[in-house]
């Protein structure tokens, strides 16, 4: 199945902002000419354009968006069409002020930025349903149009009494009684025991902030917010045409909603991907961007787009550096690697005014198609071209998952404990992630979801599962039990998916599997130090973390070397069933744990891309056959293959001694 | 007289909430079993209780207090019984708001949190009584009950409009008439002058919070505030039974409140101890912790009871780390050197919610009493009860006194001058204590109240007296004349206590006393230094603060190194009466004042409680005879003894040249 | 013309606040005769003294400041009066609260601090007028008055809805109509557009702050409200005596309003002048505060006053370090050299109270007159009086200038590009300064109002002149043409003066002036680094910021050392016309920038103060014929001079072998 049934193919564009050039009909036309020069197929639009297309409270325009659309398709370019409801018009906000978020201190915000909706406004949502309603009777029977573009990276969530009020219409129907919540929320402690649903308002630094079971569920309550309002932009779309799929553009380490939720209320996820290149270590920067793509693949078990990102450089940081010769191939490719179906840009022109007038672009204020930019976008454009037969060939399953919940990501946000600046959740996984992709091993992510589904893996990783819900916790038995391999670690198992401390000891659920218990935590000040000294001599730094394990029938596979604790293991493996459980009680730094992960990946003989002996940082990635060879090591490598393969994007052999320049990518072909 | 006339002796136990686990009869039941076990004999109960005492409006529930109070009283355990003011319940802050705090912004915070009750509101003063009272009648003449906790950890302020009204009339009491207090404010300066009380609303930074004697008045106002509300509390109980003393559990280093006075409102100082141990340099964290239970002990001169500290770790500091063996006990029994009848935890177990369900406790979530942690409560449970003779031997007087003052702390905090993060007070007071503490040479403390008394001290220590109330600046000049030693430093004297500058030279009252008066005050920059050289040529670094004196009869004892003040004197002394009068001019290092104070220990034989030379980290404290040999040292040191000794705690004699180990303790008999 | 006819001469005194000590007539007799003493002649007196004057609504005091006046003159001590209105009286807040600002999140302040009243305000503006005409009624013909002192540091802004709606109209005025705000402000992004101007609010964090346009609309109607009550102030006082000139105290570096457009309201242009002398590299900072004294002097093309600075340390920086022996008198030349008529200090006595009782002033809380800031006041009195003849030299017009705009600054800093940290406009301004500075050349600042006048210059220095109106750009084009030289940066010409991208190719308007046209801009991390390398070699360090030019006929200087753009040209020139048009690409540090304008100030013949070669540190600056060679070295210094002078404090001839102690100061007279 393809994603974009109408236009079955790699998308290649970028935003588009016509609305800001109808004063230059010369600019729209130039562009389309320019877009055919990048080879670029299709063009994001309508975004923000929700005070053009209703410049008055009911009174609808769309004659400069049917003209916009004809001259693309008269030119060949296919549309997303964006709904637009990620910034409300100005009137909107001064005749019905509702519309606008309450903040966390309860204060309600004037009009300006965007993304700052009220998602409960009745108002709103009859405003944003006549509007989609519209285009989708205007636009969506037009073959330029593929895709919804729903609204525009959604995010935040608002505290007005409407949306108080659906919060304990939520809790309600979560707890059932108001005991059920006391219980589970532990309000005994401080005396914070609600007798009237009323009580419970939305957490606040003027108000309630220090009990992490409201934050959690707080969390809870704002991703069903917003699910709830995609699902109602949705169905205004999909009543009128059923057939065009819908996207929501997801954007990196996003927080505040739980996405693998979020993703069932959408056809195709898409996102927004803004590496920080040449930052200081591009192979971090690369481990962490393909793990993003990863689990975008993962939130819905499917491939993905690239919706945005950024040609040259973006705005919006403190140091905002241009991407280096040949990385712009380099990271759209590895977008590909790792299972996406497009490389969009934002933005195709770079507008004359507002925030983001400096962000990159394919064209420039000076309109040029000679820059270095624009072609560095054509050759990607002419490469996904050249790799159209890829388009069929989606990431196949891996044998290696990772569960990464955003439940746990909150839980262990709220809870106090251990070092502060050093129990990052999405960090910590992707410290264990990045020791698998270095050596190739492909990995798919889960979360704790009753629908998730561990059969066909040969391993598991549950990095830091602080919240485990019961019912996961006999599924990774049960997994063990059949033979599997589970690697877990210090802070698993503590509490359950209420946020209450289970009482019989931790990893709860899991100390039979790993034939331990788990005691103190420690945690280590930064001129502290201690290591992991594995049972053959090898020696890895510990960080800020060591948790004292007492071990019930586990084998050590390497000890703590310091402190009062020396000669405790800190790296375990018990057999249990036809499988193992793994668990390693120290936040180990990197190089340990990639020296944990070759073991494992050796023992367990799992796939990798290539079995070559690769350079550092240069990082193989499979899909659908073809080996994605990246260099991200700032400087030019030699690889020595010890098979023949052809250079997909020339159709030549490669050099069995292979010269890979700085930021090169070349796709193998066995 | 015994802190608690019905469990005479050392206190052991700590706060415990059986009201979170009364759907677990089987839990409360063991913990009675775990307590003996722990040699527990007394626990605080009912901190955060009301909304379970009251659940509603006037309903009272004490059904299940009975219980606990039985269950505990048959087991033997007494108990510390609290008001439960610290948090009302969340019907109280829905039917009456007035109860909720304002803040420094003027807004009324919602529910959440604890603490932050309005102190005026009459509304929560009746809720208050009325509960009080009901707890006063069924459980006074229990004989478990021990002691009252009224409330926990005061703190805060409110700027509502009841408290608004408050700060004026006391204002009004304060200065009678307006035009006194514009004198007193310095009103003429920015044109501030007021013509009304009720102009005069509390320091707000969207309001007035530039004028330093506001400031400080405010600080004292809302002192009053809080120590008219635990009369408040106190009266409430006390008028159903006058027998039990009250206490209130104070904070280290509490800046907002004015300890001196606010102690004058209970029977018994008790208060809470987070040292953060190992985090670097844990004889500098001894020192601190020494004068913080040195000050505890100060407050009404006699003992105190430690009514908070961790049996292994925090959770909410940016790194919480486990004590090391051997600290428990060694900070245990410091507690014991310095005064306290008690060693009481934070908390017995671990709740299975809330913001502190994961702060250290005697029993963990998995309830073991085999964890090293119950171990150390154990040993800690023991050693009191051996020491049960020590329990009628309080600390002495000492000879040596500092004066500490928390007007003089927030007038130093509020004054603009010198470099703002080097004022200090708090860590430069501990400087001085610091150099006398190493030395084994008690210390009691004093302010500037009319009641201070500072006869019969050798020696009279008021490092950074900016604010020196005229009468205070009197009694120090008849001090040194009658033969006392003092010893002052640069910014003393400065202000009067409205804080009006004085006119006539600084420091105020004390230029005669030490042959010399203050000039400019230069700040160094970090980069900057200079030296304070000793006439013997010893040469010790100066820190950011360097004040010139100009010397009229004073005889240097050391002088400036560098700059344009070099050859300047920097430590001065000087004979008046019969007494000695001594400037430090600069701020002095701590290696300086430890050799300033080596020098004065020796001139005046102040004495020392073991006068052997320790290894550096080992620190000895004198009570009752006893001597406590403390090693902070990070290692193990070997002390030599020149007379014989025997271990307190053992009974045998201790080796004249005797090993302890890292963070080890023995008590020395004579 | 003198800028004080009334007392034609250097000033010397300061603020003086007798207000403050009205029941000590002993003390007021007392200060006359220290300032005969300290040769001051003339005091800033009523600065903030309405509550004083005007102590109940309508009834005024005005018998105290008569008797000020009256002594003052007596004792041949001239008067600046000041208008109240920097601070207005508590019962004023308490009766009318309008008279109070509203924060920038639409919250209304309470009373206090100062500086701090609503411009638009009926009531304040009429409260002013009516006391203003009062002072004037009173006091503007007696002859001890010499200058009007109109409120104080004018500073800060409003969102009350009085000045909202004054914002609207201002726009409405500026605009015309909605759409061509619209167009402007580039509202087609992000669905800003606006249809009522009532929906226009001021910007806010909690409302539109993401459109750079419109902030800088917003500092430009901010600029034009401090404008339009200055000239409210300055009416009442002239209606009544239109001879007596108004200043108003500016500040440094002062970023919120255009200062070149403020100072068209007043008749002389006065400033506070606060160095932090010794906090490192001292001669930095004398290159700063040359900066601003020039910039001073060239907001309205004529001599300026000194209206505060210390005689000794503030109190209101983080480190208030003294002013080492030599530095007052140093600083003080300073201001002269660059076209002061006066110097004035903050503040003649401490007061005993308020935020600034410990600032530095003449006479101390001791009151005594033989110390060493009194001296050092003393001294500058005496070398004050002595220059007299230079009193009628004020420096002349420079051969150089450099554009600094106010709308630049605002603009560089709500631009979201390049390095965010580095692209500080002043300070980058203040780069290209300092090198001139260095080698004694004279400079005048002009911004790019119609007014500014480019004729006469050898030099036009224009770095990152960002927003370039385009009539600016014909100015410099023509300028180049007739044989000027203009040299201007990266990141210059590109925005028009509302903020619009130019479309044509950046440097707008001057790409054939410079024979070149800018591409990509990149930006570096703190680890990255890049050089210029000089055509004979030279190679000097590159900060944050790289252009990447694209020549078309300019010749290269000198190229980029490394990376992508290794060897493209950084430094070029480009024969235009009569003249030349100079192009630096990238942010070259100090060294670097020093080298440049070496090699031009010998290719041009710029006249130099001196043209010896220096120590380090030693500059030279010339006014009225006299050099001022001053030492920030932070040691003595040789100096070697060609020709013979006469030291004009001493008149006696200056050796030709001539050293200058630390911070020591020379006058020279041909």
């Amino acid at each position: 199945m393809s994603l974009t049934p109408r236009l079955p193919r790699f998308l290649h564009g970028g935003d588009y902002n016509p609305d800001q050039w109808l004063d230059r009909p010369d600019i729209l036309q130039k562009d389309i000419e320019l877009m055919h020069k990048a080879h670029v197929n299709c063009v994001s639009i309508g975004i923000f354009s929700w005070a053009l297309l209703e410049p008055e409270d009911g009174a609808y325009d769309f004659s400069w968006l049917d003209q916009v659309i004809e001259r693309l398709w008269a030119g060949g370019i296919h549309v997303i069409l964006a709904t637009p409801s990620g910034a409300r018009p100005a009137w909107m906000a001064q005749k019905y002020p509702e519309v606008l978020r309450v903040d966390e201190r309860f204060v309600r915000h004037h009009f300006g930025g965007r993304h700052n909706h009220c998602p409960s406004s009745p108002v709103y949502r009859e405003k944003v349903r006549a509007i989609n309603t519209r285009l989708a009777q205007r636009y969506a029977n037009h073959p330029a149009v593929i895709l919804w573009h729903l609204s525009n990276e959604y995010s935040g969530d608002c505290r007005c009494p409407l949306c108080t009020q659906r919060w304990q219409d939520w809790l309600k129907s979560r707890y059932g009684d108001i005991d059920s919540l006391n219980a589970s929320w532990w309000t005994s402690f401080w005396s914070m025991r609600y007798t009237d649903w009323k009580q419970i308002e939305p957490p606040s630094p003027i108000g309630q902030e220090s009990n992490p079971a409201m934050q959690v569920d707080w969390r809870r309550f704002s991703t069903w917010q917003c699910k709830d309002f995609i699902l109602w932009e949705k169905k205004a779309v999909q009543d009128v045409c059923p057939d065009i799929p819908c996207t929501a553009n997801l954007m990196e380490r996003f927080y505040k909603y739980d996405y693998f939720s979020l993703a069932e209320a959408i056809d195709v996820v898409s996102w927004d991907c803004y590496p920080a290149w040449h930052s200081g270590d591009d192979v971090a920067m690369a481990a962490e961007f393909a793990m993003n793509h990863d689990m975008m693949r993962s939130l819905k078990q499917q491939p993905f787009l690239l919706m945005e990102s950024t040609p040259s450089l973006v705005n919006w940081k403190p140091v905002n550096k241009l991407k280096r010769p040949g990385m712009h191939l380099l990271s759209s490719m590895q977008a590909l690697a790792h299972g996406s179906q497009s490389v969009m840009y934002f933005q195709w022109r770079k507008g004359r005014g507002g925030a983001e007038m400096f962000h990159g672009a394919v064209v420039d204020h000076d309109g040029r198609d000679d820059t270095r930019v624009f072609r560095d976008v054509e050759e990607v454009g002419q490469a996904l071209e050249k790799l159209t037969p890829l388009y069929r060939k989606p990431r196949g399953k891996a044998k290696v998952c990772i569960v990464f919940d955003w439940s746990c990501w909150w839980a262990v946000d709220f809870a106090q404990a251990g070092r502060k600046d050093s129990m990052n959740y999405f960090d910590t996984v992707n410290m264990h992630y990045r020791a698998l992709w270095e050596q190739g091993v492909s990995v798919d992510f889960q979360d704790t979801r009753e629908c998730a589904d561990l059969s066909g893996y040969a391993l598991v990783v549950a990095p830091m599962l602080f919240m485990l819900p019961e019912g996961f916790a006999a599924k990774l038995r049960a997994y063990v039990e059949a033979g599997g391999h589970l690697l877990t670690t210090y802070f698993s198992g503590v509490v359950n998916e209420t946020g209450l401390a289970y009482l019989g000891g931790a990893p709860h659920g899991l100390t039979e599997v790993l034939g331990l218990q788990a005691t103190e935590l420690d945690a280590l000040y930064p001129g502290d130090s201690n290591a992991l000294v594995l049972k053959d001599g090898r020696r890895f730094a510990i960080g800020a973390l060591c948790e004292i394990p007492e071990v019930n029938g586990a084998v050590s596979l390497g000890d703590y070397e310091r402190d009062f604790y020396a000669g405790v293991p800190c790296l375990t493996g018990n057999a249990y069933g036809q499988g193992m459980g793994y668990y390693l009680a120290a936040k180990v730094e990197q190089p340990g744990l990639n020296a944990v992960y070759a073991d494992l990946v050796d023992a367990l003989a799992l796939p990798r891309a290539l079995s070559d002996t690769l350079p550092e940082g240069v990082v193989a990635t499979e899909r659908g056959g073809v080996i994605f060879l990246q260099n991200y090591a700032g400087k030019a490598c030699r690889v020595k293959l010890s098979q023949p393969y052809t250079n997909l994007l020339t159709g030549y052999p490669v050099s069995r001694e292979l010269d890979l320049p700085v930021n090169g990518i070349m796709l193998l072909d066995k």
